[in-house]
């Protein structure tokens, strides 16, 4: 992988802080664990009360967890000041989402001034660190300013 | 749109059955609203533990109500013990979800012996009932047997 | 659907030119047919040449022109000087590509400053013009400005 | 990468002759290359036959090589009398398509009875051999048998 220089010297701070920010990611029990630049996991223990019908991780909270590393990845290259908003991303489900935990791994494909595509492994991981892949996402992130901006999004 | 055939005579019966064992939709709060042959509407009233860090509702919060939409719709064409798996998904995200509630409308565009393709709007809805167009899915999903059938699934 | 207004005066003019500098649809024998604000129709007439090998339309020939029709329907409704790239899309094809034409309908989904979301749908159209589904695409555009900004891009 | 077992004994010749049957990728003038199980590169010489109006070459014809080469991936993997559609991809477009040479890297992700998924990278190539990323596409492909169950595909 291209080594990325990170968008601020306190970039893992900013990124652990901003994720803490995210209500729905303790409301479905996702922990942010590893920032790096450029590169982001996410931590997502099995529980009942994230799955669908068979008894699996909700499709749409494995995208949650993907689409949250890909997109602190692109915010680690970010200057301060500056947010990120999806775009858009595609995710393929390869196997069922077991656990016993999830883990999403986010990585820049490309960053840039306007777009960075990021793309997201998302793994079964077992109780001795074995990783099975479970899902992969292909994102595109638009860099933002200030939140009056986002709100004239569009 | 083209009429659909429903896949059996309780179908809306079944999806809603389904629907009510997703403990996921549960802990957001969303609800299954319409049950038609080939289109299914699903609502998510904003509330701050489903946000991000801009405090709009989480795009993968988003995506979880549209993916189920979308898997909902193609369900209510299948036979019974025939159960659907979302093969993969793409949303563009187009505005900030703010609500007041959300409205994801999942419609079957293509129903086939095993894959069938969906489309899926998701509206910011007020409570006048005006819609206005926050996200856009395109999804595919797998035909699947009974649960012996899933746990080999790939 | 939203009626949009035109980038220009003569955004028909300008889009049917910036199509005829796509030597990539000559080649194909693809043509140009309406424009309107936020709307562009491709046709491409099924030749041998075109085919894979069970005989259809190639897929990734039918992408092409979905992808122009998308695009060019965002270029209607940017100003003179401003230029579209494809950032992403992503496409369902939903029965083989038959043909005796195939038409794409691109229509603008939501237009922005810098991303313009569009979709696309491909049909199978017969000698009296009845028209069946065969591929629906959905697509992000960035608006680029001069050439010398494409060179930079990324 | 995990190794993959082959389809066939004979799956090289299997997989180039299908390669030869499309008349698509003769007309843009690409060339299949490497053919490993569960791996094929697609090369296509730049040619300003193939470009969109900015003198790249178009994203569709990005797209036809990049599809070709995942779904001719999962075909290795495939026993004999056993064909490839594809059902869906999303592309990422990265960077210019310039060349001088296209190389597009198809690899399975995680092949399946049913769907196979696969990834392709494809690059920009210069006449030493270096490549820079161009664009990536992730792809569901579907297996089906004699011609006879592709005509009633959906």
């Amino acid at each position: 992988m291209t080594a990325f220089e990170p968008g601020s010297a306190d970039y893992e701070r900013r990124t652990r802080e901003s994720f803490a920010r995210q209500a729905a990611m303790a409301l479905i029990g996702a922990e942010i664990t590893r920032v790096e630049p450029g590169r982001v996991e996410i931590v997502l223990p099995f529980s009942a009360q994230i799955t669908q019908q068979h008894g699996f991780i909700h499709a749409g909270i494995t995208s949650a967890i993907a689409d949250t590393a890909g997109g602190f990845a692109a915010f680690t290259l970010f200057p301060p000041e500056v947010s990120v908003l999806t775009a858009e991303y595609k995710i393929n489900l390869l196997s069922p989402a077991v656990g016993p935990r999830l883990v999403a791994v986010g990585e820049v494909l490309k960053p840039g001034r306007t777009l960075t595509t990021c793309e997201v492994a998302v793994y079964n991981e077992d109780a001795d660190g074995r990783r099975k892949l479970c899902a992969k996402l292909l994102q595109t992130l638009a860099r933002v300013g200030p939140r009056s901006d986002i709100e004239q999004a569009g």
